[in-house]
């Protein structure tokens, strides 16, 4: 079930090239770069792949692959299918790319945020708490840390708020539609 | 200059927790983990900063201190100030996030959402050219090819326009007043 043999060359390098994009985005955003190579190997394969035919496509150990599918099946990139005759195991790509959007930063970049915040608000408690006891230098240091980390606090929470916002939204409309709305085939 | 000379315990323990946190932030978006150190060093500081006090202060080599400046001068989150009577190099930071967000997305992530597109453009371009030229079976297959990237293709245009929205509408209004529309301190 490999698509890579006796492939014309030129589709073999739009092949290669969707599974180097692919990796080089994964790693850019700071995930394993083998987890672009694996989703871009399964959206171009009309049928789901095994492990096997994975391994063989990116030419990486069954470790790995094993590895990272797992990571990517947690997220809910990928998804085991079932196929007829076998007691392999065949994966297929989640195509919608809100679900992953969403499913990626629901699990990560919003736990992430409030996780920063969380750290800020705790930094800023202790100083708050300290305050009584500092002398007079000091007391006007603490009030400048206080302002600063406030100040990171607020982008913070807007961040969160555009990234809830987006996820909201974002699944309740066509995306091809808003894009021609918006001009973006330019 | 360096402000960590006889601080009080509690606020030393903010200032680290603040250059810990902000380098995890900045290692987490792709950057050099020193950025992330050297921006809480200069936010937390009343006063401008030399390229000397951060090495004390970071306990980095000059080397590493002077070209991480270097690129965060670049990228327009720190800017160098005119201190009386020095021939040293004073820094301090871009505190508005606005700016810091502009300037970072403008040269960075918008840049790479328009070379991802590329790519995916001159891939699409590649297989259409060819298409004459393949036999049925590897045209079903190149057909399939071209709908899965123009699909990539339409989310990445979705994620530009994302992004240009929020840098054109967020350079409009107060952050913090949002906030606490949206009830941010919740």
């Amino acid at each position: 079930m490999t698509d890579n043999e006796n492939l014309d060359p030129t589709m073999q390098a739009v092949h290669d090239s969707m599974l180097d994009g692919l990796g080089q985005l994964a790693d850019y955003f700071g995930f394993n770069r083998v987890i672009g190579q694996l989703y871009a190997a399964l959206i171009l394969s009309p049928e789901p792949l095994s492990l096997d035919d994975m391994v063989n496509s990116l030419g990486k150990s069954k470790a790995s692959v094993s590895m990272n599918m797992r990571t990517m099946e947690h997220l809910g990139i990928v998804r085991e299918v079932w196929v007829r005759d076998t007691r392999k195991k065949y994966y297929e790509a989640e195509t919608d790319m809100w679900k992953i959007l969403t499913n990626v930063m629901g699990s990560r970049e919003l736990r992430d945020i409030d996780r920063a915040l969380d750290v800020l608000q705790h930094n800023i408690e202790q100083l708050r708490e300290k305050m009584p006891d500092l002398g007079d230098e000091e007391k006007t240091l603490a009030k400048h840390y206080i302002d600063r980390i406030d100040q990171l606090s607020d982008f913070f929470k807007f961040a969160r708020m555009v990234l809830t916002s987006i996820l909201k939204y974002g699944a309740t409309f066509d995306m091809t539609e808003l894009i021609e709305q918006n001009g973006g085939d330019d």
